[in-house]
């Protein structure tokens, strides 16, 4: 009897974007853990355990599910997107180290998904086409004066930037004091894309330049993805306009792309 | 009869690892474009035309996928990974922009799919659990100084850092110059992760210190990332050890996560 845990990434929400390896590994578990909407969206097969817990108990959700994978069973644990993002194989790590030694021994992967910033970039263009970076503007994680630390640094360096976890009820400043901090780096007609619920049915995709860029477009679901002075957009009639950041940036001598060649 | 052009990321290799929307928009496709070995990883139909083109013909490859869809094919444009990370998706919407209108009224779809990074970082655990960024390290597409700026910038704002086309027969000195920079700012015992076709058979995975990390352990095959000094390793007996970044930075005030709450 050994047991197992498998952290699973089920992507940003339509099934179409659920991966066979993370379906396989679901339906393959004798448990399942996760926060309820995550769960709801497998469906459970008979004689599966669900253990639903609430989006606070990250810590306690992995030691629960590493617990009952010690103890032989095969768990899965569920998450949105890429559970490698801001998101649940991290804190079954931090349990791991912290554990019993009995833990380590554990077989334990990770099935990596397709994560928010991917998907709502994939339904405006390609902003994230040249160097991005993701942050976190939750600061129940890190102090406030580093995501500012840190919002200046890319801005200024020419990364494209996706902010994960914009916003939400105990949080309903930090949005558009990021936004200010970028306006003092960035020109105003800078591109933000509010991406909400990307391939789900109730999607919404808005861009608005960063002079216009509000804390009251985005909510918990929703991914912001800033450009950076060399992000475009390109309007179309009766149709959404693309938006992208060119592979090449001003000063390059293009010898021929390699884009294509190594790996993605 | 109206065409359409579909941009597709096949993820990095695994048949697992495709999503259903990828494999579907394939196969509904009248004519395949890609680099060879990304269309020899989908089988065409009877029917189906494949468009082979090699790695240096990005632009070409778009304009002619374009010319096809505006007479009306179905036209998917296959890439690895995901099409929107220095891929195929901003080469589109380049050759859209400098094209013809008629190039603007396309139905024009991209399909997000698992980029390297993330695929290499469930392999070995949760590097990018915190902050990260992803930087190409080709300087076909920009100066090197602006890519040494970056880099510095990314090193010292506490970013984990991936890297993207760390190495090519064209460029074989210019990751050795990134870890000699990088090495200026974090300490060499920082954790450099070395993921070679992660998911596949032939997959590599290597972990090393920074002040012992080179070019000759990457490959064009390989995503490097490079650990920030939050970054963590748990050594495990007789099983590969967990490289994680912690969710919560030195300095926050735990007051409850809301990480699962949110999109992923």
């Amino acid at each position: 009897m050994s047991g197992r845990l498998t952290v699973v990434g089920l992507g940003p929400g339509s099934a179409g974007q659920v991966t066979p390896e993370a379906a396989e590994a679901v339906a393959e578990a004798s448990d399942l853990f996760g926060y309820g909407p995550y769960l709801a969206r497998v469906a459970p097969r008979a004689g599966q355990v669900a253990h639903v817990s609430d989006n606070r108990e990250e810590l306690g959700r992995a030691r629960a599910a590493l617990a009952l994978a010690a103890a032989g069973r095969r768990v899965a644990v569920v998450s949105g997107g890429d559970p490698g993002v801001f998101a649940m194989a991290a804190a079954v790590c931090e349990a791991v180290e912290a554990g019993p030694p009995a833990w380590r021994a554990l077989e334990i992967a990770v099935v990596p998904g397709v994560t928010a910033m991917l998907a709502v970039a994939a339904r405006c263009g390609a902003p994230l086409g040249h160097d991005f970076c993701a942050i976190s503007l939750s600061d129940n994680l890190k102090p406030w004066a580093v995501v500012e630390a840190r919002l200046r640094a890319v801005a200024t360096a020419g990364f494209v930037i996706a902010l994960y976890n914009p916003v939400s009820r105990a949080r309903p400043w930090q949005l558009d004091r990021a936004f200010e901090i970028l306006r003092e780096v960035l020109p105003g007609t800078g591109l933000v894309v509010f991406g909400r619920a990307a391939g789900r049915e109730d999607e919404r995709i808005a861009v608005t330049p960063l002079a216009r860029a509000e804390a009251g477009m985005a909510d918990m679901a929703t991914c912001v993805i800033v450009g950076s002075p060399a992000t475009r957009i390109i309007p179309r009639e009766g149709l959404p306009p693309l938006v992208y950041t060119p592979r090449f940036a001003e000063g390059a001598v293009d010898r021929g792309g390699e884009m294509t060649g190594a790996v993605r």
